[in-house]
């Protein structure tokens, strides 16, 4: 399979690259507005990966909209306020045979911690659903990972991550996906009407981080 | 120490009864709007308890409002919509040495799921601060624990609940108390202006429970 990780050069696409890279066998498609800078990420990425031993991983540079329309599974792993945009510019290349997936979160944060700030949709991932066009399966995952912690492939990993969405043959796609990286467990929390309690957690995760020392990078597991 | 459980004739204030009584040595005041009825409660508890080999349980059925006057800690175990008017029940004779816990959450279900609903205060927790009088310590905790699985004192458990609080005096004591509970962990999620990311994990957790088979009664963990 051809995952595309849009905005792949910031931190969950830099975590999400590296293990699907050391964990899966699929092509990775990393994407940016500049196509230049996408490259250089893949090197770095081949020079951390080299030096977990995974030899040769299949990894290429490319703008956003390239990456989308190779992809198979495109993972919009933008900052919440590009979300929208970034939607806007690759969907001419999307269709129903390429399943968007989205795991940004709003979030403001203020002394007392982090909140939870969805856009006017109700959550990010119910804005990047009405923002692609009508036919392309939206699925929400990935949301609540430390991304400190995807990015560094000697951390010990066990943590789930929820999916919403309302397309179920994609989220079973995107459950497939997940499972694949080691230490991870896909869960099902129902349509992307229930997006906004999914994506909450992120700023809970961020906020238990804070005052609790052991348990810096904190994820969680549904038990 | 001793312990109200205030509304503790429903379903959370069942399960915490059976918990406290079993694995601690506290003194457990059970309240209800009906004394008659909390003592009606406190028989079944101590059934429960003693078809669990727990012996002369020390728990007694109240008025709410005298339950929370003997108690050094109040557990407001009432459902949300209640929680306010509880507060306002009992709120004469409480002062700055009950520690005040909040337990409730406001929720809505519809065709997708369940979601969060918090009162106008931003959370039930902040709602019940509003409502007690200044110098009243309020800590909400016990909010994501599954009713069911809390009264049956055979399920096994080994679940994680998240403290908010701006008095850390009545936080630790409260820390202390939710750690007796065995297999219960106590973390803190920070100041009460972060209960609405804490309590909207609770409807999260009927959409997990709903939507994988495997996870009925499902809680947390943050590992």
């Amino acid at each position: 399979m051809r995952i595309a990780l849009l905005g792949g050069t910031g931190d969950i696409g830099e975590g999400l690259t590296l293990r699907f890279a050391r964990d899966t066998d699929h092509e990775l498609l990393v994407g940016s507005r500049d196509p230049e800078k996408a490259r250089d990420a893949v090197d770095d990425y081949k020079a951390e990966l080299d030096s977990h031993a995974v030899d040769d991983p299949d990894i290429n540079g490319f703008g956003n909209e390239m990456a989308a329309d190779r992809a198979d599974v495109a993972i919009l792993s933008v900052p919440p306020y590009y979300a929208g945009d970034t939607v806007d510019a690759i969907d001419g290349v999307l269709d129903a045979d390429t399943v968007l997936v989205t795991p940004a979160v709003g979030m403001k944060g203020d002394e007392d911690g982090m909140h939870y700030h969805p856009p006017g949709a109700g959550s990010v991932t119910e804005l990047v659903a009405q923002r692609a066009s009508d036919g392309v399966p939206v699925v929400g995952a990935f949301h609540n990972l430390a991304a400190g912690k995807l990015a560094d492939l000697s951390a010990e990993f066990d943590l789930d991550t929820l999916l919403v969405g309302d397309d179920d043959s994609a989220k079973e796609t995107v459950r497939a996906l997940a499972n694949e990286i080691d230490g991870l467990r896909a869960l099902d929390a129902g349509p992307l009407a229930n997006a906004a309690e999914v994506e909450s957690v992120t700023p809970l995760v961020i906020n238990i981080a804070k005052h609790n020392d052991e348990l810096h990078d904190v994820g969680v597991k549904w038990v």
